[in-house]
């Protein structure tokens, strides 16, 4: 059973807005939002389509949880702390009450965890599959917008986290990291499905990132993406891009994976230009949230992007595998 | 053919967030945005998906419109005026490049009408039908929006323009209006494919209307939407209701039409609740707009939505036509 448009948002959604007065209960054509003293807003959308963005076994609460940090990340990316979202679904006919339930349990649990409100949205019927997109509002001082294209000659290229757990994760769900231990298989999983939006890092960077992004399509595409805003190039210094201890698990095992984890995507974290002398505040940050951030490599004057080996002489991609030029 | 997506992107989307500083000429994770100052920004969302919302054959340009102006008129009726916009694209199979610079030059067409912007959004494929989901932005005095819930007994029930001529140009579009002269058709036709979201009118109405909507899902049930969020009773004088030109000769020929003019939605015009000592102030800004706005009932005590024929009379719906109860 399916309930009706409004027996349905009053049952499953209104609960999630209950925090936020501007979502008026969601009984009205629009909410009211506004950024705090000082503060600009900054918006971002994500669009998710089942068999393309997902898959129809992936759990409910779990895709809600994806589909929301996908946007928080975006929002961290550029220096934002989350305020709130709206949501587009368009339910296809698989879709039960029991499917919904689940779904928005996965999305309260978020926004306890992130502290922001659903304050509006649009409920439809589809006839293909299932279709979600999400629109997210965060905060930031007035002007202090990180972006893509404020990389200097000279600084170092950062990165969050550990690179390559998205990418291998989902590699694991499709059976394809056997090798591994099952402690393992499901961390990567786990990593794939329930990425960790650095939203304290972003807002930590304002000031200090030159320019910033999340690494959502690859790391080589989006340290592609900065030198190109940027007018530079990026050398990344491929023994430098950390791994996890279940990432270097299945690099020993087959070393050809290392192209999964620099170009995979999924990752979710943060990819910052800063200037050297900086090195002591990013170490402060690091400490205070517990959280790594790497050196992995420099940008320069020039375009593109170049692997460097252990030895610094450039590699490059060659069917499945990195060789030297 | 169709390009890629960066290239889709720069090629047909950009010019549309040429305006718009916050906007980063869409080459960032996110945008920025700001209410002017002593305003608060009002956001809304609506997703409309082929076969259900639109047709195949629906022209590019006329349905990129509609799906503007629909949000457009959620925004003014809260009394917000339009800022910009985020828009969500699932491409279908079908959609070639012709048809995105179609689509985009009435997107195009409108932001110049309304004068607001591209701010963002995602592309992204799907294998189902084309979905379309817009996120549009919005600005009014802080604390000064509109909403369904202030009527207030003794208000009189108001509406913009004309009622019914959306839903008699779907039946028009669909060839049940064979009767009416060629240009009637077209004239019903056309209030259906592209409505006139009420954007000034809106923000005119902040502090004179005690509560306000658009009507999409039909006058009957929005008025009663207004009337329940207001816990009040709404009176609507079947004869006051405003008909064009066209409406009236097609109910000249079928009375039993009535029911989809009450009933049939999409007319984008907005109902409000405004008392009766502000009837000069509603008249100025009728002459100011050269736009009718017309008193067609009242709010009491009570609960629902009752019609009223010429005499005073409750009329009530049964099977397709109006009777005495």
């Amino acid at each position: 059973m399916v309930r009706g448009e409004f027996d349905q948002i009053a049952r499953y959604f209104a609960p999630l807005a209950a925090g936020a007065p501007g979502a008026f209960g969601l009984g009205n054509d629009a909410a009211v939002l506004s950024p705090p003293p000082g503060e600009e807003l900054v918006v971002t959308l994500d669009t998710l389509v089942e068999g393309v963005h997902f898959l129809p076994e992936d759990p409910p609460d779990l895709l809600a949880r994806k589909a929301l940090r996908v946007n928080l990340s975006d929002l961290a990316a550029m220096g934002a702390r989350p305020l709130g979202y709206l949501l587009s679904t368009a339910w296809s006919s698989r879709i039960d009450d029991a499917w919904i339930e689940r779904f928005t349990q996965g999305l309260a649990a978020d926004q306890e965890t992130f502290g922001l409100h659903l304050l509006g949205g649009d409920t439809v019927k589809t006839p293909g599959p299932l279709t979600l997109s999400i629109t997210a509002f965060g905060s930031l001082p007035r002007g202090g917008a990180l972006t893509r294209s404020g990389a200097k000659a000279g600084d170092g290229l950062y990165v969050s986290g550990r690179i390559g757990d998205g990418a291998l994760g989902l590699l694991a769900l499709r059976g394809g990291l056997r090798h591994l231990s099952l402690s393992e298989q499901k961390l990567l999983e786990q990593a794939y499905r329930l990425p960790e939006p650095r939203c304290t890092l972003g807002p930590a960077l304002i000031g200090l990132a030159n320019a910033c992004l999340d690494v959502s399509d690859g790391l080589l595409a989006d340290a592609g993406h900065l030198a190109e805003e940027s007018g530079l190039q990026v050398i990344i210094e491929a023994p430098a891009v950390p791994l996890s201890d279940a990432a270097q698990s299945a690099l020993a095992e087959d070393p050809e994976l290392f192209t999964q984890v620099l170009t995979g995507g999924d990752d979710y974290e943060l990819a910052f230009a800063v200037p050297p002398d900086q090195q002591a505040r990013l170490d402060e940050i690091s400490e205070q949230l517990g959280l790594p951030l790497t050196r992995i490599g420099r940008f320069i004057t020039g375009t593109g992007v170049t692997v460097h080996d252990r030895r610094g002489q450039p590699l490059t991609l060659e069917g499945r595998g990195w060789v030297h030029f």
